[in-house]
């Protein structure tokens, strides 16, 4: 199975990354996480991306904020599948992020994701890996079938959540 | 090699629609165009959705625009990576698509590119086939090739074309 | 007198949802709360909203954040007025889910009131209702000269409180 | 059966609002339209407001542009429902109509559709006034069946259309 | 001398009126304090507007947050100069309240300060009604003039305090 | 009777500033217009305000584009009441101009309409005046009337204007 | 004197930047144009942001739109200044633009001017370039100048034009 | 070496103003700062502009929030080059300081930075400074060093502080 990067542009980053992270973890797909920032790392970050297919990588999730040029810059350097993740800095919760993101040129594409959304990060990249992994997408339908578990559990339980409330 | 399902939300998005038709086509990727709408037609959506794997598609591009829910409608159904290309519609130039599109709940991600993107949303199709494709590989590495190539020669002729506009 | 059914899209919604029922409560109004998700449960949304009508209901009040589709899907499979509520979550104040709540396609309505506005929800809810029923309407009427009143009472107390602040 | 009110706050609105009386008129309600203005003819706009439901309104339908304020100042003097429809004009495709409609403090809801969705309106009018009138409501599933075919036959078209463009 | 009039929607917004009230006390101009609502006292409200030329009122300032319809309305009901102050509540630091409040249709004027400006709306009528009044003007010149004073004084302390600082 | 001072950043903003002129002129105010930026002629732009109240003036109205600092630069150098009238370039409908215009500091007050509002901005220009001279009230009052007439006679013609609408 | 490199993302930014060029000539100042994408041909783009200081660059000039990491990419590359010019494409007039320009992290500056802004691109690199050059100030000086010269004459003029338009 | 002269709006300003003083102090760059309005202190602000270069200053930084009109009205007085910083203040992160700065009108630029991005602004000083001191560019060089050698730093520690968050 194809392993997946996370890239980050800032340690600081790192807690909204986290559930990617467990995320993936709990599929059991294997995941290294890097911090290299297309502004300050910018040779890395290249080098990476254009070495990740053959270095066994299927999937990058590059998370940034701001003018978020990361999952850009990766994108230009490799063929796989580059997912956006936009971090809220401090600017209008993260609109920047999102745009810098999401509205790459004709060419060069980025899957991205809602803003912070480390978790819906990691479960594209599973889906993706999926594909070739009939693991991996029981384990999808599962986790898809837990949720809704929670749910349907959630809405018994709202009457008695909703009289605490009123 | 797996099928890619283009579903749009009305026959009046075919327009912006077409360049990712075309892109597949370029690649020789299989695709399936359906109208289908998360809100007139939300039994067939939902059907497509649930059936598309076992139909042999590898990868679903939904393409809405306003408040564009055929994308994430069709995330909830399915396991496969799910591509939504937001429209730009008559508000805010697809601010209203966009956010419809990309903001999804924990759980269901959508993987979204820019407003009007065609092109982008069927290269990510192509990206996410070619991990288990060698060939698509190498196609999308001589697209890449070709687009630097294009980008090399513009410059090479842009002294001309500036003389022209000063 | 018909029934109003209220649905969140997740549990940490009911602080927010809360006064709606509240609301409801007040006017005599019989409201059934529930936990359905647009992308969670999906199958349980839609079935809740196909037999609503039948199980009694008059108006459904469907309550969700960021990219917010649970009133719109539960509008398309009904004939009964949807009250769309938008939920602030943590992107500009909840712009995403107004947008994705409001701007629905044409054949499909969602009566969307403001940005957290549950009481309004409520009411508008009682407002419907009370075309077929004149206590209602007398209620309203009460609810409304109250308010009036209230108004009218802190109008007379302002410059005590203002004398505080100054 | 209860009559709709369309009121505008323009004249210049009429080519927008224009589809909302088809819409009624298809489904055999009774339209009254009118211009009057929150802030040109206020005393009248009030006037028909407070006496809308003893002239046999069940609805009323707002439709105002930039600082729109008809909807609230109806809503203000009625315990009918009062849909808002924001209009388009010159600044930011409607974002400052929206917000004035649906931002409505507690306790005076708007019930708000998208920008310059007059039809919408409409429609909303005709399922809240169906709770009373099972015509109606037959007819509304007709509708939605109508516009269920259309897609079909879209999509059935769709190879042919898209080949066209591609 | 003629009075200003100060109209809030709600008694919750004192404490960001209080500036307003403040700062016309310092320059000695009456002021009268109302709590009106355009929505929930809207007949007490639009008889005050029609009302305070002849009760001696210059001008009008009129607070309100969200879709602030306040200034409007009273705007609609007077030929007196309204300006009006939006209120930031919970959406967009107040753009609803700003755009609600300065987006007027032709004919009905609001003059708006920035959000939550109140001590601009009171000094916006102080100038104005310095226009008949010498001694007004004096109190408009020294103001500006202690406010340079004040800046002068802190640029002179400027490197003590960054001193402090880094 | 005072008058009243149009300046605008760049003779392109004359067509839209042309109302106030016109409104200004239906009034019998007499009106002076000027091309002065902050920009490009700060110094005759300061000269002017500084020296506008000797001169005559009652109220400035000052029309800028994008960064529009000329209502608030000119209100820098006068007591006088300074109109801002944000002009729409070709950023986002004017969004830029608005901010610049409305958003002013603490202590420097300026009356800002809406976007592109040149009537507007010419009333509340007559408005203050009006405060000291009763046959500009009577104006005003008639021109309402008038406005209010017009409202009716298209309220009367809607049936007709509407039945060739649809 | 050292000279200005503009590079420009695609050549359909052409018309746009052609004003920068115009206004560089103006100057005398060595201008070199090129079509370079920091997605298309990274390569080529970093390797000449990391030369042109060696090249005799002063100031590079970076023009792109979208998700505009152009000047981000070459400011990562050098320590030269790097202007940001954000080009409007489709989407919230450059807004998307505007962030991905301006939004820099710590540590990596753009010096950004506005949408579309080529002449004042330009001139802002003519200013730093004139630091060292005082040739470049009095040419500086001199277009000021004559920037006033026309505001004053269009003052002049402004009273016949306005009789044109009202 | 000319030096560079930070202006601040407002004393409230110096905290986000501080790292600017402090990054220009690590490079040795001499830094005077001053508090002068725009609106308050009009006069002194343009005189200090007017007089930056011949008193030995090289590049201007003007910080102001809500519509900071500062650095373009130093512009309006220099024709040394002028960085923006703008201020984030109460209202939408500051996109009122940030356009109100960067979209100035043609032939007065600003060299406009992130929002609240002080270093960035001194940074940017120090490249312009740098165009005519060699001592400079390598003392960028190092701190550019640096700051990659910080984030290959944080990438070997990675994996251990992400394990400390799952």
């Amino acid at each position: 199975m194809k392993k997946v990067a996370i890239l980050m542009g800032s340690k600081s980053d790192a807690p909204v990354v986290a559930p990617a992270v467990k995320t993936l973890k709990a599929f059991g797909v294997e995941a290294t996480v890097r911090v290299l920032s297309a502004h300050r790392t910018p040779g890395e970050a290249m080098a990476f991306a254009a070495g990740a297919a053959d270095a066994g990588y299927g999937v990058m999730i590059c998370c940034a904020g701001k003018a978020a040029h990361l999952a850009g810059v990766c994108a230009a350097h490799t063929t796989l599948p580059v997912i956006g993740l936009p971090i809220k800095s401090s600017f209008m919760d993260g609109l920047d992020s999102l745009l810098s993101t999401v509205q790459m040129p004709a060419g060069i594409p980025v899957a991205t994701v809602g803003v912070n959304a480390a978790e819906n990060a990691a479960l594209l990249a599973v889906q993706i890996l999926a594909l070739a992994d009939e693991g991996l997408t029981l384990k999808l339908k599962e986790r898809k079938a837990k949720m809704t578990a929670d749910i349907l559990r959630d809405d018994k339980a709202i009457d008695e959540i909703m009289a605490g409330l009123i």
